[in-house]
């Protein structure tokens, strides 16, 4: 693929992954809405297999080759819900994943990598650390590399949770995700464009990882330097893939504190009944800090996974 | 109402409370089935209106009254769920929920009553001070007594829950509801002898406070005495009305350790995303401690609600 999936590819996508993942439930929550008096609505992609979004885009670029590309198996590096996403994916496939992680992941994340039968090299926390070590694997196994998000397939993955999203809710005004690499965002903004045009894309990132923000506002693309924030799935970069389509079709992005983020998460499992991670929380936060006018709009916000360790509870 | 509900009136119970109450949703986990070799079904009453099943007693006592007969409220005893659930039915019959609560109830309950506007009075933590308080405000405030469990259109409501759960899934070998008063389970016992004979009902109980587990096995009912678990919703002892029910029509009664109530708990938590309380995890606690024979069984689990002080995290 060459191209940004257009919407043909993200229906075939769809299809192709189906019987791999859980279309997963839109949640509403009354007592939520009557605190920030607007309308909405959940899609919570942390009941998602592997526990996030990852997995639809995992699935899609695992399930994309045929059987002689794959035999050596895949490989990439990742924080966290990618790497079990693409272990698990692999499984399925019955085939290797080749894991780089970085030493500092959460014993959660690793554990689910693990479990999947993941096969992991650690790393130093930093992105040169991650493609130094990735390379090495790469070179050693054959594996084909799946990077988290810079990769067409995994885009067109990810567009269809807000395809499945627009087929349950009519009439969004308007559609939130959070912004890491920017493959859940690309996704949403692409899927948004082809079928609900009139619904504005709007992304949160936390101010500690804000690469996002001051790229699309400066329209040139800037990577983080020495990102920090709690919402360990948003630490990295935009990509050269995910850039473009971003500065194209998204609408607005905001950034939130970590008091906010913490805050909306604790929230959201306290109204709602549902573990989400902090960086699902990321939109809600924007809501929550008054960072656009969501007064009595019809919004989506795309919660994004569920993977947290347990006992790191960040309000305690 | 002089005799237990029949299904009629259960049927009654579940239109008259349809459009006031949440038709919650039926969880699977391949992981947790995979973990102890069962296919379980979760009904999520997490998710209920105000976070429990507690919810559909309340809603159908409380629309069981006419107008003229509900004019100067309703008052209860409750440490928590009953509370929150007949103040919001108060508030939507627009009448007034006089609520006695343990002085040491959790906060989180607390403040649930107060923002359906319940009408708080505390007292000692036994149900003696429960009792006496409440005749004080009964005889000033002449509301209608509902009594959390020993009160037949409570039970009808909880019955709706079964009710529901089966007409979702088929041919379930065994349905599981904790017990602390045994509104839940008495509900749960008579709509599964009514509509799904063939089923086994299983309660689970702490075995700090089992006074339903040694009232069925000595065939007399049997008060607690000191009950300790940090199942707080289960403290309370069986009635007069729920205890001859569950005698005739509940199939076992087992008991389960406090840690197993927390690894139970973390466990739904951990692989699920959902929040449930400790009493909620009571019944999956039963299958982790091999309490009875559940190998490739067919088990419905009724996850009975998800209100937590989330500052007081058990296993931290």
């Amino acid at each position: 693929m060459k191209q940004p999936p257009g919407y043909h590819t993200i229906e075939k996508a769809a299809k192709r992954i189906e019987q791999h993942i859980n279309r997963t439930p839109v949640f509403k929550s009354e007592n939520l809405n009557n605190l920030v008096k607007a309308d909405i609505f959940f899609k919570c992609e942390n009941f998602q297999k592997a526990g996030a979004f990852k997995t639809r885009g995992a699935v899609n670029a695992i399930f994309s080759f045929s059987n002689n590309e794959i035999i050596n198996g895949v490989c990439t590096h990742s924080s966290g819900n990618h790497a079990a996403a693409l272990a698990r994916a692999a499984m399925l496939r019955k085939t290797k994943a080749y894991i780089v992680m970085p030493e500092n992941s959460s014993h959660v994340k690793i554990e689910a990598v693990r479990n999947y039968n993941g096969i992991i090299t650690f790393c130093k926390p930093n992105l040169k650390s991650r493609e130094e070590t990735l390379i090495k694997v790469k070179s050693k196994t054959k594996a084909i590399e799946i990077h988290p998000y810079n990769n067409f397939s995994i885009i067109a993955g990810q567009a269809t949770a807000a395809k499945e999203f627009y087929e349950e809710v009519n009439n969004l005004d308007i559609i939130m995700a959070p912004v890491g690499g920017g493959g859940l965002l690309s996704g949403t903004a692409l899927t948004t464009h082809y079928i609900s045009p009139e619904t504005k894309v709007i992304a949160a990132e936390p101010a500690g990882a804000d690469d996002a923000y001051r790229s699309f506002y400066a329209k040139k693309f800037i990577p983080s330097e020495n990102p920090n924030t709690i919402a360990d799935g948003l630490l990295t970069s935009l990509g050269s893939l995910t850039y473009p389509i971003i500065q194209k079709y998204v609408h607005q992005i905001v950034t939130v504190s970590e008091n906010a983020i913490i805050k909306a998460m604790r929230l959201i499992w306290e109204r709602m009944k549902i573990i989400i991670e902090p960086s699902a929380a990321v939109p809600f936060a924007a809501i929550l800090e008054n960072k656009f006018d969501y007064r009595d709009k019809r919004i989506g916000i795309i919660i994004s996974g569920g993977n947290i360790d347990l006992d790191k509870i960040p309000w305690l």
